[in-house]
């Protein structure tokens, strides 16, 4: 039996960045029955219904979630991981029920726990920006993004085949991963770049001290490398603590790869460290012509 | 006396994303007398030709400075300085000589030792990207972008004049720095960021033999902090091993930040963590605003 999005009541917890953005997709391109937001400040709410960004509103996570057929937890994961324990006994049979947390295995370990019959899926939009919450929220964030699902074991085929729709209808590409391979995969594209670009600015900033012309000279370089590092540090924060072994994981073999260049630089190996760097280079510069591809609008 | 960009012959050795640029900025506004471009290769001579980059050009860098009154060497810094040393008995007296490297401690020791009436005056454009060669230039390069200017205790006000009027003539604004301030600076902001930016690829290299699926998740957040690490390494080899003392001293502080980030995730001392996040994530707020402000064009 297939479900149909065009019939579902979607219930967002959370209007931040990816759950704001999310609902405008879904309300400005009627892909679902209703849209329902669901967030801690009432003014939140208002200007939402106001903005036409959701169909109707609630302070209280309970009335939101009761009687929807797709429950998005779009709050920090540790937030999510809280409302997965509260929503559990409020839920609609056969609700699907997902977070868009940036780290997976703890929140699989909760969904486990949810009463049969609901049908939980731990996902994550590969989308986002380092500004953050309501007025940071575009329509198409999630245009030609990866979109990771980890369904659990209990999850039906149908279930899957409702999200990978709603994936589908704002733009994103839905994959398939289990948790534990997601959690080490963005430790390395996400959560180890997020900390030294947060490191960089720190050491840029310790010699500003002493120099405050640095400020004056970084330029495109600093400005990309460091982007990250305007991030919201709550959201990180929560990141940081649920993939602590992968981030310590990377953190180990980064290291270990900026000793190895030290290492040549200071001792003149000039043709190992040029052959590194343009390795790297290479990596980088195929990455990042499938990542444009993949980008762009297909015709 | 004053002397007028107006009047002089410039010639610039090295065609590629620096040198093109600057001849494309200073032919096309007719901002000297005669643009002459310098190239190992006679083919890319004949196409800034062809292209109107240059007025005229030659494959001898002796010849090409033969009574110029600004020689700009755009090959990278070890090039230059090798250039330095064979060019000065050629140069007209009162010649402007200065590189456009991005270091320049070693390259003030190397003019120093230029014939006396000779001008020199070690430069770096703080503009740039990762592509690199004569295809990669780009009117407008130096648009808003800061232009340091190292000036020589044998170096006369007048030639620091009329270097400056070449560089606002091209867009950019000129600043004054001592040598070893200027290297300090550009090891945290250009050097280390690079380094750090390879360093990650890597990781995300040594990763991906186990879980290609790296290169699906991977987005926003890798392709900014990563996208340096596409820069010419030949060029960044010449950068590394002339700044090796402040790239050691950046990596200590870098490593003691990341360390320290390290420990408070491991120690679950989530509260000093946020604090520190969110310093950094400021003080990146704090620069954007002001880079920006700097870039956009006054009216």
């Amino acid at each position: 039996m297939t479900r149909k999005l065009a019939d579902c009541r979607v219930a967002v917890a959370g209007l931040g960045l990816i759950g704001a953005s999310l609902c405008m997709d879904l309300t400005r391109s009627h892909l679902c029955r209703e849209v329902r937001g669901i967030s801690r400040s009432a003014a939140t709410i208002a200007r939402a219904i106001d903005l036409g960004v959701v169909d109707q509103g609630t302070t209280s996570l309970l009335t939101g979630v009761t009687g929807a057929d797709i429950v998005i937890l779009a709050a920090p994961v540790r937030i999510a991981m809280r409302q997965l324990r509260e929503i559990g006994p409020q839920l609609k049979k056969k609700a699907v029920v997902v977070d868009v947390g940036s780290t997976s295995s703890e929140v699989v370990e909760i969904m486990e726990a949810l009463p049969p019959g609901v049908e939980p899926i731990a996902t994550h939009p590969m989308a986002g920006k380092e500004t953050s919450g309501f007025d940071a929220a575009e329509a198409g964030l999630f245009s030609n993004a990866t979109w990771v699902l980890t369904p659990l074991d209990r999850t039906s085929e149908t279930a899957v085949g409702l999200l990978e729709e709603l994936v589908k209808a704002v733009g994103a590409h839905p994959i398939r991963m289990e948790a534990l391979k997601h959690d080490r995969v963005v430790a390395a594209i996400s959560h180890l770049p997020f900390l030294v670009s947060s490191a960089l600015v720190q050491t840029a900033a310790t010699l500003g001290e002493r120099d405050p012309e640095v400020w004056d000279l970084a330029a495109g370089g600093f400005r990309d490398t460091s982007r990250v590092a305007a991030s919201q540090a709550s959201m990180f924060l929560d990141i940081l603590m649920t993939n602590k072994e992968n981030i310590g994981a990377c953190l180990d073999l980064f290291t270990d790869h900026i000793q190895a260049l030290r290492a040549l630089i200071e001792g003149d190996e000039e043709d190992r460290l040029v052959e590194i760097l343009s390795q790297n280079r290479n990596v980088r510069r195929n990455w990042q012509a499938r990542y444009e591809a993949r980008r762009r609008p297909a015709i």
